[in-house]
């Protein structure tokens, strides 16, 4: 699934290139967009009840961008276990890989609880665990 | 009552410059300090139940400023009325004035009610009310 | 002319809106765009050797947005003088009027000279006076 | 070395925490004030005609803040290499380890090329060597 993000002119630094603190933020643009696809848009999560946040992030700055730029943005699952979900992330601009992450997430139910996925939300569950990349 | 801010290279863009929208974001740093030093930080006006939201800006960018500029920032009483308090502020570097902005508030109880400042808060209103700046 | 835009979690804060800040990027992500369609595209401003920094904004903040509401954001010329340009603003959400501002502009060449519109661009202050909102 | 950062209220989210894209901002904050206590400021380090971008980072979220809590980070060196700097973080709050982090650094000459530390800043490669934390 990709997500298309063009770079503001607030988000270059003065070396003239996107600030690399951006990028977290594009991957949560793409990371909610990717979920709104799949079935789990922010409605649905709020209605049943769960939180997903980041628990770790890694990532790898290969080539700068910057104001203008087009940035097409791949999310794919990597992992799902019964309580955490890998997201791997490709940052490709003019043809080129500029950009690539992980970020792991838990679950929370509104009690503040941590979900066990497979048996709290079953179809959530099932359709990340089609979706692994091979 | 002046607050002092240094710029941090991701506010800079690739103008080389400080963008200008975070000049909004230190008013609000500064606005702030400003309250907790007359005596409403933060936990006290959340005990006391109230928020007062930005309602409107104004402001002048004079000149510009780059990562690791320190900035003094003033800020002052301009008016304060039943309903709305307006603050001022200049900010200075190296001795010179950079930037100057107004900032209009009103204020809001738990329940979301607007507040009649000189009512329910009458030390606060007396507070502001001494300190406009002639 | 109307740049839409859907705002991001990341530009929400712990009053569960949309940070007042975050209007101000909105308000040049919405003015690069204009300046795009009316021929003036970053690319030909900077061939063209020129850039027009804000010298001061005024705004009004009327109702708040939160994370992914769509925010449909008009621009118009408000004045167009020798030396200066004022763009107007009016953000809807909903079809409410959220927020309207003013931003005012200066024209500098490469040389960091300021540039006087109607001479030195014609064309360009042709096509603005052309825009002026009655 | 420690970098002390209180949390903006622009810098929370409508979680009511610090949004975790923020944390790598205070990384960058609390990497040059650790460059510049080491002799290696920002003055210096143009002067001297280099830069060290960010190559890869990575982390993990143990506990949240919010708004004006106070953040003290220790950076420390984890490794240096010919080419390479790894620096390590570790964010405390309120006496709790709240974020860890790594970030890889390759440092460039003012012609664009890839400098070789040991070679080109045998003083700076030294005083790295000298810090790493056993």
């Amino acid at each position: 699934m990709v997500f298309t993000r063009k770079v503001n002119y607030y988000e270059t630094d003065r070396m003239g290139v996107t600030h690399h603190s951006n990028y977290i933020r594009f991957m949560e643009e793409a990371r909610i967009y990717f979920l709104e696809q799949i079935g789990w848009g922010y409605e649905k999560m709020e209605a049943d009840g769960f939180s997903s946040p980041v628990t770790s992030l890694s990532c790898d700055y290969k080539r700068t961008t910057t104001f203008a730029d087009v940035i097409d943005i791949e999310v794919y699952v990597k992992t799902i276990s019964a309580a955490r979900l890998i997201l791997g992330y490709t940052f490709r601009c003019k043809d080129e890989v500029v950009f690539t992450a992980e970020s792991s997430h838990c679950f929370f139910g509104k009690d503040g609880s941590i979900l066990i996925l497979k048996k709290s939300m079953p179809d959530f569950y099932e359709k990340l665990s089609e979706m692994i990349q091979k």
